[in-house]
């Protein structure tokens, strides 16, 4: 018996984040390239609407719309929420999933290289992003602190993934990641249709994993208008340590302003064109090493 | 006599082009920064709504809103036309300025590092940019073809410049080319004090500049979808030398597409986020070198 019967590759659920959104093109214009013999692939553009306009979201960010209650509430009726709700329909409902893997495409203008955003840390997770970690070392793997639901697409399955590459500007088809990126997604696939066929294949015993834990904002005025920017020793340095005391950020009046936590973080998403509207300048992550769960 | 008793600074005429729009926003608080004692420095930001919703504009270009036709045409009401007219009120009429010289603050997220975009040949423009090259060899120069009017707010007056930086993602505002943007403003604005003082700095007495010859747009399918992106051997080559034979696009196919000119060109704007919709993948510019008019 086969564990995973269908698989879902989702692209282009920020409407300005091409590599993605081109590479759900592609495969619906080559479906070979994405089929395995041991089960099926799926391939759906989620927010057709903003990569016409070549915008994030048409309405409300569609990767912060997949919370259940928000899904079950009919009087949410805008664009995003009603693009959840049909999403949902074709590959949930959450915990009853209509796929057993979610591999969603996503681009950061922050320098994040690959990086494999998880769900969970489910066993089947942390086995696949080990795999996935043993054949690729430059892949970093994060993981959510585990507490309240997830709002994101990919939690609408039980392994559901994010492939999050950088840095790419918005609204920029960047060949580099965009191969790089479709090699992962084979490495991905090929990894399934191993296990299906029973011989799961081993990765490392161990997995580094970045756990986020908190979220820093731009310095800003009252009005809200940022007063600072990321300070250029901090710019493009995700996954490297933030100790406390380095700069963080460089204020328009000229100042250095320095990271006063008490331990050494890891941050991500740094400078994030699409988070100065949330909020967040830098998301922080501790590094952890866990051991892998034996199938 | 000053030859110089105005000059403008512009920020913001792309609402998510953050370097100049903050820059603006700095000059405004510390406006001792930028002035002068030979002349009235103004600071203006060009496009507040599409600032405010991180948008390069809000109904169409402002960049291209300038044609004299157009400002003179009461018909054209939509936000960037009425803003247009309102900026020329405040800085032109063409022909007959009430500033000297424009500085318009722009970004892009092609590797075009630290570019002057010329409005025209005049000997003030060059001998400018031969100074500003003879302070910083890493600044570039382009002109445009000399032909039809301009569009451009740069435009306005006689000594027009773009200060074009990158490669900066849309919506960020990222330190380094902050910084090297403010260096740049600061030897162009000292370099007009000096000639008004009557001492003209010399620069070199030949100037390389790059001149538009014509723009290429992406391989589209019929109902204009692309169907291949920048080829990552030219990806970030701004400047450099495109002979006939290199490699230009990569197709979704996986085929590459090569440049099929008759002569080298140096290929600028390589992968320009806001050009998608203009049908420019790339601009290709002619090198050349020029003598520099003595002053």
């Amino acid at each position: 018996m086969n564990l995973i019967k269908r698989v879902a590759i989702v692209g282009g659920t920020h409407g300005n984040e091409f590599t993605g959104a081109y590479l759900i093109k592609k495969f619906e214009q080559y479906p070979e390239l994405v089929q395995r013999s041991s089960f099926e692939t799926l391939t759906l553009l989620a927010n057709p609407k903003a990569f016409a306009a070549t915008r994030r979201y048409i309405d409300q960010d569609l990767n912060r719309a997949f919370l259940t209650q928000d899904l079950q509430n009919s009087t949410l009726s805008d664009y995003e929420a009603l693009q959840a709700k049909t999403i949902a329909q074709q590959l949930g409902p959450k915990g009853n999933a209509q796929v057993d893997v979610i591999i969603d495409l996503h681009s950061t203008t922050a320098n994040m290289g690959l990086s494999l955003l998880l769900a969970n840390r489910s066993p089947a997770s942390l086995q696949l992003a080990s795999y996935v970690s043993s054949i690729n070392p430059l892949v970093k793997v994060c993981s959510p602190h585990p507490e309240s639901e997830s709002a994101g697409l990919r939690s609408l399955c039980d392994l559901g993934l994010v492939i999050e590459v950088g840095a790419i500007a918005q609204g920029v088809l960047d060949a580099y990641w965009f191969l790089k990126t479709e090699e992962l997604i084979h490495t991905i696939l090929d990894y399934l249709q191993t296990c299906n066929q029973g011989t799961y294949p081993i990765g490392e015993s161990s997995l580094t994993l970045y756990e986020t834990i908190a979220t820093i904002d731009y310095p800003r005025r009252a009005a809200g208008e940022i007063q600072a920017m990321i300070h250029p020793d901090l710019q493009g340095r995700d996954y490297e340590p933030l100790n406390p005391g380095d700069p963080m950020f460089l204020g328009l009046d000229g100042q250095t302003i320095v990271y006063e936590g008490r331990s050494t973080v890891y941050p991500i998403f740094i400078n994030e064109a699409a988070y100065y509207e949330k909020g967040i300048a830098l998301t922080l992550t501790q590094k952890q090493t866990i051991n892998v769960p034996k199938i």
